[in-house]
This record gives C-alpha cells, sequence and structure tokens, in this order.
C-alpha cells in the first residue's frame, strides 16, 4: 500500500493506494472508530463492493465502538447528480438522526463522490466523509482535492462545495470490473496531469499505454500515484481555485461544453476532457504556444488510450455560449488552460475572442 | 456609525451599525466596485428598503464599474426557509451567468440572510455576499457568524454552511417599521447574549427594558452593539462550533423542540428563544446551579421585554424526540447550555437525562 499525503494544514489528509486494501479489516478504524456510519453507493457498485465495505466498517467481536452502520444505494448515472440526489442522502442523514460527528463513506465513481460529499458538507453545516474510489477517473481526479457538487441544469458542477474527505481509499483492484470506456476516461485525467505538470510522466504514459489500455497493474499504480502526487500537490498549493489550481481544468472548459451541448449522460466526462484535451492542444498550436509536432503526439496518445480526440457535431454558437457558463469565467473573461509546450500548462486569458469562436466554429464545422 | 471586527483571520469582515446607513451611496463600494450584484429580500422589506439599497450598489454617473445590478424577491416567513427557496435564488444567479466574482445581499430578518448567505455559500462553491439585517434579531444574532442553512421536515437548520460574509450592514432605522413581536423576538437573543456572558450588560438590559421594548435609538444601538462584540469575541475564538460557541444556543434547544412542535412559523425564532431561555433558566435552578432568585430576575425580565416564559402545551415526548434531533447531539449525548450565574454559560452534559425528562413533562403539564 502506498500512502499519499494532501498537506493542507488541519485539513490535511491520507490517500491510500494499492490492490486488495477493500476488505482490509482495521484500515479505516483510525477514522471511524466508535462512530455513525451512512455508506452511499450505486446500484452498479452496490453488488460488487458494498458487502466489502460492510464488514471494514461493521464493529468486530466484542468492540466496544457503538456507532451504527447504514448504507444507501442510489441510482448509476450522471443524471443523477443532482439537488434530489442529494436530497435522498440528506433525508437518509436525517431519518437515522445522525449527529454532527457521523461519517459519510462515498464508494463508487465521480458522481457518487461528488454528490455524497456535497450532501456531507451540507449536512448540519458539513460533517465528516471518506472517499472510496472504484473507477479510474474517481481514484485518480475526483477524489482528491475535495471539490464537491452537483450539476444545474444551466451547467455542469455549479452548485457544491470544497469538502475534503477525512482519508481517501483507492482499491485498484476494483478496476477490473470497470467498461472500457471507464477505463479510457480515467487515462484522460492521467494525461492531463502530465500535461500540466510532468513532461516525463507524459513520456511514461506514452511507452506504457498499452499497459494502461490492458489494466496491467503496476502501470495502473503507478498511474493512480503519480496523478495523485501532481494533483496533491496543485491542491495543496491553492485550495480554494484562486489561481493555480485551475490547471487542473485542462481540457475541462471545452469538455464541459461537450457534456451540455451533446446531452448530460451521452459522453463520460472523462471522454469529453479528452476530446477537450484535443482541443486545447490544437488552440494551443493554433496560436503558435504549442508545437504542431507537440500536438500531433498529444493527439496520437488520445487515440492509443482510446479516447475521442474531437468534439461532437454540435451548434458551434450553443457550445460558445456553454463555454461562457464555464466557473473559470471571472468579471465575464474566459479563461482557459493552455500549453505553451507538453508538461506546462498554464491558466491564461491571453487570446483573441475571435481566434476561439474561429477555432469553434472549424472545430464544429461550423465554417 | 460604529464599526466592529469580527477577526477570523484571511475571513475577517466588519460590521457597520448605525442610524440611516441604508442609502449612504459609497459605503458599500469597497466591497462591490465593478462586480455583478443579486439583492435578495422578501415581499414585506422590498417596498421598504429595496431601493435604497440599490442606490448604493447602482453605479453612479459615468462611473467606469459595469458591474450588473438585479434582485430577487421571495415571500415572506419561515415556511419559506427551504431547499426550494435557496435553488430560486440558485436558479437567479445561473439564469444571470453571474461568475464566481459575484457578489449577492441578503436584505431582511433572518430567514433571508439564512437562506441567501447559503444559496452564496454553494454558488459556483461559494461566491460573496453581505448581510444587510432590517430585524432586530438579525442585527444582534443572525447576520454575525457565518452560520446559513435552511430547514428540513425532520428540523431547523438542519442542511447549511459556514459562509462568512464580506460585511454585516446593520440600519438601526429599519426597526422603526418593525412589528412588536419581532422587536421582542430580538430582545431575546440580546438578553441571551448578556447571559452568556456579561452581568454587567444584563443589568444594563433591566435598568433600560423600558427604552428597548419603546424603540430608543441611543438604547437600541447600544444593545446591537454590545450583543455583537460578544457574539464576535466567541465566534472568533471558534468559528465551526467546536466547543465554545455552542455558548451561542442558550435557549435553542429548547426552543428548536418549541418551534417544532408547534409547527414552523407559528412562533418567531426569538419568541421560542425567549421561551427556551426561561426552560433553561429554570431547569439550571432545578439542578441546583443557578439560585432561585436569578432565574426569578431572568424570567421577570423576560416579562418586561414582552417574551414567552414558558413552553407551548404540546406532547412531551414529541418534544424530548425534537431535543434529541438538535444539532448538538454528538455521539447520541444531548449537551444543552446551561447557566451557573447570570453572565456566565457553559455547554455541558452534566446531567441526569432523567431530570432533563422529568422536567420537560413538568414544564408540558405531562405528570
Amino acid at each position: 500500500m502506498m500512502t499519499i499525503t494532501v498537506d493542507l494544514d488541519t485539513r490535511s489528509y491520507p490517500i491510500y493506494i494499492g490492490s486488495g486494501l477493500l476488505g482490509q479489516v482495521g484500515l479505516l478504524d483510525p477514522h471511524i472508530a466508535g462512530r455513525d456510519v451512512l455508506a452511499v453507493t450505486n446500484s452498479t457498485v452496490a453488488p460488487l463492493y458494498l458487502d466489502r465495505l460492510l464488514a471494514m466498517v461493521r464493529p468486530q467481536g466484542q468492540a466496544a465502538r457503538a456507532g451504527r452502520v447504514e448504507s444507501l444505494v442510489l441510482p448509476d448515472g450522471e443524471a443523477y447528480k443532482t439537488m434530489a440526489t442529494a436530497g435522498a442522502i440528506l433525508d437518509a442523514l436525517v431519518g437515522q438522526r445522525y449527529g454532527r460527528d457521523c461519517v459519510v463513506l462515498a464508494l463508487g465513481g465521480g458522481v457518487v463522490g461528488d454528490v455524497t460529499g456535497f450532501a456531507a458538507a451540507i449536512y448540519q453545516r458539513g460533517v465528516d466523509f471518506i472517499q472510496v474510489p472504484t473507477t479510474l477517473l474517481a481514484q485518480v481526479d475526483s477524489s482528491v482535492g475535495g471539490k464537491t457538487g452537483i450539476n444545474h441544469p444551466g451547467g455542469k458542477n455549479l452548485v457544491g462545495a470544497f469538502h475534503q474527505p477525512l482519508c481517501v481509499l483507492s482499491d485498484s483492484d476494483t478496476l477490473r470490473t470497470l467498461p472500457d470506456r471507464e477505463l479510457a476516461a480515467g487515462l484522460a485525467e492521467v494525461l492531463k496531469a502530465a500535461l500540466i505538470a510532468d513532461a516525463g510522466f507524459f513520456e511514461w504514459i506514452e511507452a506504457q499505454a498499452a499497459s494502461l489500455v490492458g489494466r496491467e497493474s503496476a502501470a495502473v499504480n503507478h498511474a493512480i500515484r503519480r496523478s495523485c502526487e501532481i494533483k496533491a500537490e496543485v491542491v495543496a498549493g491553492d485550495e480554494r481555485e484562486r489561481g493555480r489550481r485551475a490547471l487542473l481544468n485542462l481540457g475541462h472548459t471545452f469538455g464541459h461544453a461537450i457534456e451540455l451541448c451533446a446531452g448530460y449522460g451521452q459522453w463520460l466526462h472523462g471522454e469529453a476532457v479528452g476530446a477537450g484535451i484535443g482541443m486545447a492542444a490544437r488552440f494551443s498550436a493554433r496560436l503558435g504556444w504549442l508545437s504542431a509536432a507537440d500536438a500531433a503526439r498529444i493527439q496520437s496518445l488520445l487515440e492509443r488510450l482510446k479516447l475521442p480526440l474531437r468534439p461532437p457535431q454540435v451548434d458551434a454558437e450553443a457550445f460558445l455560449a456553454a463555454m461562457a457558463m464555464d466557473k473559470k469565467v471571472l468579471a465575464g473573461q474566459l479563461r482557459l488552460i493552455l500549453l505553451p509546450a507538453i508538461g506546462n500548462g498554464r491558466v491564461t486569458a491571453e487570446f483573441p475572442l475571435r481566434e476561439l469562436q474561429a477555432f469553434v466554429r472549424a472545430e464544429l464545422g461550423a465554417q
């Protein structure tokens, strides 16, 4: 087992990464002993892993622990990342009369983690929660850093809270049951981490692409670890995204517009991020920031990771409007994360808006 | 104008207190210049004060400020302190496509402040907001300290966030239009502040009770100021209520049960707190903590402030169940704020539960 620490002063926490962690009795005891627990998961993950998680939190033998253990199974899918679902979790907590000292566990992918973390953030003005991610995307990205939230009909993640978990437990064995599309979606965030911060890691991914797609344990564990290290380092320097943390959104402004315009749930978040990374690379090249050769390397790697390179053919004006709703818009100024080089992301508003408009219209075949 | 600072490190903020502050052009400029603003109020307050507030935030003359100013008028009443109302505020923010740098103003009493502050806390994971309280209760208590929230069918304020305002603007002239019941409700929180922390202030209230009920400016301004000072001092030492901040809940565990059992909206929050203070005083005396003479002084002052001394005659078991749902329950242990003396509150679980049950049954005429 590897342990990475997210260094956030009084809110610091460990990420446990390894094979076979789910079901290891005792591992979570330092965080939950004696406390009431609600485990939240979805209908896909519950039959696979819920029992193993519950075995870790149920009182053992004659232990004096008095905490109660309950679970809640949500429907599966991005369509349920809503206030109504957060409300169902709150209802369960109130229904059990859980106090401020309870602990909420989020077992599943990014949707379960985001909506459960949000409910924990607002129940009694904040109770503790633990992330137990079971998808690659959640293990390398969404479970780390404390962003929680839900979607609004007007845009993704427009409602939420910063709420750091007590710990993150990433069992890479859970990836064995992950559908191919979801594996690829997670690899998009691995690629993102490399592109913004570590050219050497990018080269490692180029070399290991087949092993990653083939789910070889050593390669997958290293990818999770290095992605978490990069994210932890960025988050520690800027917990509330006043500046540098926005780097983690490489590909996301384009990606969110793809998800919105294609209709929530049609594209996986990571697939949209993959195509968004492709767009960010091409736009960086169009502006003369990135060499054509490096843009081509990025696109080639996206292909080898089984990710889409391009957005769907949706209406260009609707796409631009969706980009303008992105949370990274500050005082009406659209900022993007662009690439001066592989391994070096930059948050910037220094591009002509007309160039962006022309680029989006060209990408979407509108001219 | 008096200014009190709530000292919370990077989240410190000023409370401006005085007569005629609403409408003073320039006063809010340091906080809002150039930013998009949404002013939220209710249908009772809007015709009285919304124009004066908007005059303070609209760009003046040829100013280069580009921020937009919008307003949203909610229905009036505790019944609207709900997720649906928070959702309406979020819809307005999304509908205007306001970015992370917008500012939300809460003009009104505790309900408007709590629900608007909560919406600001979760919109885009937190945007700035300003409290402009127009009731005595909000001016002396709920606008200060960063607690925001909404009610759940299972209990008051069970959902919410800690979210500190940019500043608080308390114009005591707004109290001229306040109904008598609401004035008394605010005086309950003034009395609470004195009881937990300042015996001299309690004596001042005894001496000035008639002036306070008569809304004399000098007395009211002093009451607001001293209450805010006490609250600011307590909050600065314990922003997230891990310990001492719970003192501010004197009368509130009983009060919340009164509100719930009587049916939300039948009792004003401050009225329930008044009766809750009466109960806390009598229970403190029953346990031998407080002298009978001091308990009588407290009850006499409640009467002179036009506050109820006793709970309504509701079912004692339902009342006890409602108390157990209070957020101050930690690991199943009910804590109360009791009074060893006037001016000295204590957060404690050191009382026999049977004594509390017998006390509540006696108060409610159940035996």
